[in-house]
């Protein structure tokens, strides 16, 4: 049994059934493994470790933007999650609830936090007396809980972690600026960490927040051209305030509500991650968030000095990049296909005839590509090539959504990019419920947003054909 | 209303009121403030920012011993908790319960982790095959809930947040090795970080934790003389390895238990923070763990270039210590009241009159020693004034922590030590469960631990007059 687990077992295609390859690239590289509980996962060592760069990187990122990290509880009163009407009922059907403690039956029940704008805004109205107490920028890394009937590792578990960020402030435009900053934050740590070109937009009436004003999001193309949600910010105006008697004593000492706003962004973006990067050799996890950078695979390693020159390698590495060695006593092929799989930017493989030459060989992920390399130039030339790397996932992608992304202006070139290349659909829309609902139904398709860079595409909204009022993404979405 | 938040309002002497006092402490300090649901915490900007450097300096041990972070799920199925007998009776009298998702009543109640062994356990019984699987080096940062009576924030709270470390090994003498390890990198943790001398020991059968083989501790004295345990690790031996039968073939390919263990640290050390360090002032927070390692306060601020130059000054140790500057238009006496409070390490007061001799006020926090230090010098002398303090609040509670340790051969002698100088006992024990119950009943105290570092004060136990078989520590305990 010991001997097959060196083995890295064949994944399905994409091209084949992209499902079913996803299911197995987040088996076979070790991210997670199924809870015992519907729809819960385990984040196994490597899965985690991706998500910790992820994770530190967007908390340095929240903490320069002035936030401070606090912990709200994991329980909310019955009672407390009740009190904005549109954001119960937008929650409560997928809420876990905890109705004993030990023996006892409790006298109210308890929700599992499905997200936190009760628990923050009972705080706040109990904690913002003046304008000096304003704003109140707070963020916290939790997990939460939604009951879900279909659930993926990743995309959709029952419980998952994220931030969640939960600000007050004094004016409708201070809160709607800090909407605009922390999606800029989720774009910049999508595009330049996680090398994922993002559409910024605003989602639709019916697609926004449960209790929110608005609600901007940015949307990116997975490799089968499905839209993924990757992270959203809302302005809530000044609706929970009034539902929760948040107010503050204005300079002139006249009584005001806070407006505020909440945004979060999730494990749900390590399968955009998957999605966008990985191929039919496993994944592909860009440079400046790879737990492992470069993996050293010695060759003929029971020839003498090769180990002693892989480890004199990693040492003199490890200061620049982060770097592995694979000294295991399985077989250099079965590595080079661990490497792939695990998506490690690069492989660098060092053997006799190399040591003899005073090289190595680098092999990029992204690409395949070999290259020769002295080991005197290696600590100039590796963390050029892991920048190189960083940049071609961006572009390879950027071009992949350019490739996928279809205008159309009736529904009939909607349902026939569909079928030839489904992806993003560029259309103009009149605005109205009615039309978005039709397409929803029957083409399973939904408003992704209503990107920031308007075009105007036509005249006439591509679904009833009354006059357009602006442009929208649509798509597939996970 | 926002003009009284300027003041910092007195605290209950410790002498007078020591829990009131705490409860001030944590409430003015701004640590956190109670959650809606009993005996729930909300961990507030300064307390969690002091949380985050505890906990990112023992991530940085955890990793460095060769151990990987993982998340497992919140929840545990019914059945799966009920497979360890003694772990079950230990924590099902305290384990929230979830029955309902949504809407529908679930087939099987979900325990929310008390502690995740269990969860573990499961996952290692599917995943070992193979002495090559072995070790398993897993750690989590996760929340865990246990229903409580009585509740005080840090100390017990429904809902803490902890890392807890599960591992499996090949052997009984590795995984022994692993418990005394990871009971060091807690004693490194507390004395050289947290500056809170510790006891290593052994719990007794009566106090180690449900399912263990045995407990190891470390416990520290707060001020008022009780104990707390401040951080544990578990050897299971093959306990848990039989109930969930998680096995492994040897290099014979014979099959053979795992020998596994646990060890955890929580929020609960802050509590020791406060307790041990603490003053009639406030807070006092060691250097190496203090968000805020100084604080400048610019006197006279409103006359020409005071805050100039003391922008200037922390402009220049930004790189070296953590600095801030509070140029609010409060009062000197309020800020100096807020930095006594909160527990920076040191204030550092600039006015004109230093100014003009280029000169600097440094006020430590632990002695209120005040000194007059060069601007030119303050890049040398304000790091090595932070080791110092670092330094003395270790040897003044090592200096409490003696003062208040009491040899004691007789029941009559405890009971006279705990009037006149309520601390740490030490006495000879015969090691029978009965004279640890009559103590724990007659007088509350109850056996901190076995200390690795055994002396022989007597030969006979200090309850029954038997032979004695150890020295144990004893005290009433948080």
């Amino acid at each position: 049994m010991s001997k097959n687990k060196q083995f890295v077992e064949k994944i399905t295609a994409m091209e084949d059934d992209f499902a079913q390859w996803y299911t197995d690239v987040v088996k076979q590289a070790e991210l997670v493994d199924y809870g015992l509980v519907r729809g819960t996962m385990i984040m196994k060592p490597y899965g985690f470790a991706i998500w910790e760069n992820v994770r530190d990187a967007l908390d340095r990122k929240i903490k320069e933007t002035g936030h401070s990290n606090v912990a709200f509880p994991l329980f909310i009163p019955e009672s407390l999650l009740e009190k904005e009407k549109d954001h119960v009922e937008g929650f409560a059907p997928e809420v876990a609830w905890v109705t004993h403690g030990g023996d006892e039956e409790l006298a109210e029940r308890l929700a599992i936090r499905p997200t936190s704008e009760v628990l923050f805004c009972d705080y706040y109205s109990k904690n913002i007396h003046s304008y000096r107490d304003l704003p109140k920028l707070y963020n916290q890394w939790a997990n939460v809980v939604r009951w879900e009937k279909t659930t993926r590792p990743f995309l959709r578990s029952s419980e998952f972690h994220w931030q969640e960020g939960h600000t007050a402030h004094a004016t409708d435009e201070e809160a709607a600026k800090e909407t605009d900053q922390m999606l800029n934050v989720y774009a910049d740590l999508a595009e330049n960490y996680l090398a994922i070109p993002v559409i910024k937009g605003r989602k639709t009436e019916m697609e926004k927040f449960a209790g929110a004003k608005y609600t901007i999001t940015i949307e990116c193309m997975m490799h089968d051209g499905k839209a993924l949600q990757a992270g959203t910010s809302h302005h809530f105006g000044s609706g929970f305030a009034e539902a929760f008697d948040i107010t503050y004593l204005d300079k002139d000492g006249k009584s005001q509500f806070v407006h505020q706003t909440s945004w979060g962004l999730s494990t749900r973006i390590m399968g955009a991650l998957i999605m966008v990067h990985g191929d039919n050799r496993g994944l592909v996890v860009p440079p400046r968030i790879a737990p492992t950078q470069a993996m050293i695979i010695p060759i003929a390693q029971h020839k003498e000095g090769v180990l002693d020159k892989a480890y004199d390698l990693r040492d003199k590495l490890a200061d620049i990049v982060r770097i592995d060695i694979d000294a295991s006593d399985k077989m250099p092929g079965w590595k080079f296909n661990e490497c792939e799989m695990k998506g490690y930017p690069v492989r660098i493989e060092i053997g006799p005839k190399d040591i003899e030459k005073n090289q190595v060989v680098l092999v990029r992920r992204d690409t395949n590509e070999k290259e020769f390399v002295s080991i005197d130039e290696l600590e100039v030339r590796l963390p050029a090539l892991l920048e190189e790397i960083q940049q071609n996932l961006f572009d390879k992608a950027l071009a992949h959504r350019n490739e996928k992304t279809t205008v159309v202006k009736s529904m009939d070139e909607l349902e026939k990019a569909l079928k030839e290349n489904p992806g993003f659909l560029k259309a103009m829309w009149c605005g109205d419920e009615a039309c978005e609902e039709k397409i929803k139904e029957e083409t399973q398709v939904t408003s992704r947003c209503i990107p920031f860079e308007q075009e105007k595409l036509a005249d006439t909204c591509f679904c009833c054909g009354k006059k357009a009022k602006e442009m929208v993404y649509w798509a597939r979405a996970y």
